[in-house]
């Protein structure tokens, strides 16, 4: 009778699956000892002038509804950012503020793919892309990145075989949540020529743009080769830079000849971001640049410990990150990582996301996020290291 | 060029309606004097009880991933509430945070009817029912209630008819926003009836349940006639009790079988809510009684207000609303009220929404907010006498 309950839902939302993360979060939540490095975050909380901004507005009492789209403030900040990181001007009609990346991902793919379309994306990858195009009804088409053993490549004759009529979309997420492949601007036109001839969008998810280790100030981007023109919508957070993970707020960079269906979108699904959040995101674009460089040169440190500490293991290979802060590992001669993920919480008191979970090519993989303190990560190689050498 | 962006976007994004209150509330914000009673919202900030519980939270670092559902704190004190309420257990598992009761709505949509399928509601209706059903590729189906000058009934046989194969969910507000239609026990019974011989879902929308003006302490609920097998799914909100429209906090009630997809849904669209605002949740439901019951009591008042200050006009007619916070009152000789919704702004200088925005058989309504200070709804009703013996 119970089980009835579940087979009168929606196909698609049945077929959604869980998120391989979450499974072993939830499975190692609270061990004593455990060093978590499963999720895409790091140690700190939010910086205190952001959350002070939050806790001024609240008080000021700032609760009532507000713009859709975000409040002019927040939105004329978003433009003052992308103008000191691109060099040149940005409306800040092309910005919307939304519930979290993960909301903004959903909206860029609700807005140009849905039942009977297909969204291109290349694996390994996040596996909220694929989630949210198969509930939305959309059919996902992998394709994978190569990995020789030292680096992830794209092979762009694969990616155009990939494309179909039914292509509405490329999601391309560079530096890439898990590999750390960070497309070079070469690559960035590649892909554009591509989705210009399919006549299909790009979602660009550039969430972690600042985090490159190559000496650079940050990743290259679709700002850097598109045309104004160009079918190209980017999807972001205040996550990672400013470490506000838990608040739920991003945004979408779009053409603002969208807007109102991108306004319409974000009405009929959380109609808005709270006042008092944006706020917090406000303080965290203006006066935030301190902490988010804190954060990156964190991350620098964390990859060298890591990496540093484990290339030595003739049990796994890996390609260093050129971007983003995971160190994505492949374990030799292991077939299921989702219950190896399970076994190294019990047997090394380390929580990571199991490959399983990252889609084709990433099976024998694990995923460890390294923006994290130097004890907790030396600890961390120590222990894996010791584990690896059984 | 542009348009051609537009173009290219899913047809379904494309479609979905603007929404017809937004659009006069853009048109008046900021007009010197203007009541704004367009909104569903009263005129209080957030109690500092609540706002209090949140700014904690910030200070003390609550600022990273958390469950998907909700947290366990939040989940326990909606199981409280419900059973202060309804008179008898509730398992926390039954309950799920989410980003608003839009979200919530979404959310019950998504789970239940997408591309092919029908979703039966109830009109006239809040318009965002019909948004999110057409996001999602199904088809939204108008019932239109009666309404004889007086009082508005549901006709059983005309919706009975309009369940097809295809209808995958029956959306019922009650109380209802606009018209405050309140469905009897009885009623509820008769749908469930024609719900379950459909083989379909039940979404209800019971946010204005507390505001009912017969003496009751809530209206009647499909938690009163139900078994627990039943197939339904209740979207509400912490808006409207707790004046906390603009947090954008709601919550769903449904079989905890199905928790496991729900949860899943929340993941691919928005990943959760900020524990801090989960916090101030908490604070309304364990604390929030006495304030619950003093906005209550400020709809009673002001119903008396607009609907005793206008119910000698000839020009208009309306039903004394049994439940939620607005008057609907239908003006003689009208023909598109969209227009009229900001005639009102620039003649009488109220904002109030247009019935045009709440689908079928609303089209010569207009809709007034009355959770407000009697003041300004003293004044709202003499402008608005004014201008219709003008």
């Amino acid at each position: 009778m119970n089980q009835s309950l579940v087979t009168a839902l929606r196909r698609e939302a049945r077929d959604a699956p869980d998120s391989g993360i979450v499974e072993v979060f939830n499975y190692g939540r609270g061990r004593p000892g455990l060093i978590p490095l499963w999720a895409g975050e790091g140690d700190l909380s939010t910086p205190e002038f952001i959350h002070a901004a939050t806790a001024k507005s609240l008080a000021a009492g700032e609760t009532f509804y507000t713009y859709q789209r975000g409040i002019p403030e927040l939105r004329a900040a978003l433009a003052r950012y992308h103008e000191r990181h691109f060099g040149r001007p940005f409306s800040p009609e092309r910005f919307f503020v939304t519930g979290g990346g993960m909301q903004a991902i959903q909206i860029a793919i609700t807005a140009t793919a849905g039942t009977g379309a297909e969204m291109v994306l290349l694996t390994p990858a996040w596996p909220n892309f694929a989630g949210a195009a198969g509930i939305g009804g959309a059919r996902p088409i992998e394709v994978p990145l190569d990995f020789d053993g030292t680096s992830w490549t794209i092979d762009f004759d694969r990616l155009r075989a990939a494309i179909t009529p039914a292509t509405r979309a490329i999601f391309v997420n560079s530096p890439s949540n898990p590999t750390g492949w960070t497309a070079t601007e070469e690559d960035l036109r590649s892909i554009l020529d591509i989705a210009r001839k399919a006549g299909c969008w790009i979602i660009a998810d550039e969430v972690y743009s600042r985090f490159v280790f190559d000496g650079a100030e940050r990743a290259p981007s679709f700002y850097d080769v598109m045309e104004e023109d160009d079918r190209i919508i980017f999807v972001n957070t205040f996550s990672k830079n400013w470490a506000m993970t838990g608040w739920r707020i991003g945004w979408i960079s779009a053409p603002a000849t969208i807007g109102g269906i991108i306004e319409n979108l974000i009405q009929y699904s959380t109609s808005g971001v709270a006042t008092f959040m944006q706020r917090g995101a406000v303080a965290a674009l203006d006066d935030g640049e301190a902490f988010a460089r804190e954060q990156i040169e964190r991350a620098r440190l964390g990859r060298e410990i890591v990496c540093g500490g484990l290339e030595g293991s003739n049990r796994i290979n890996f390609a260093w990150p050129d971007g983003a802060f995971y160190l994505f590992f492949r374990i030799e001669g292991v077939g299921d990582t989702a219950k190896l993920a399970l076994k190294l919480v019990d047997e090394a008191n380390i929580g990571m996301a199991p490959g399983s979970a990252f889609g084709k090519g990433a099976e024998q993989f694990m995923r460890l996020c390294f923006l994290r303190k130097a004890n907790d990560l030396k600890e961390a190689t120590r222990r894996l290291s010791a584990w690896l050498e059984r």
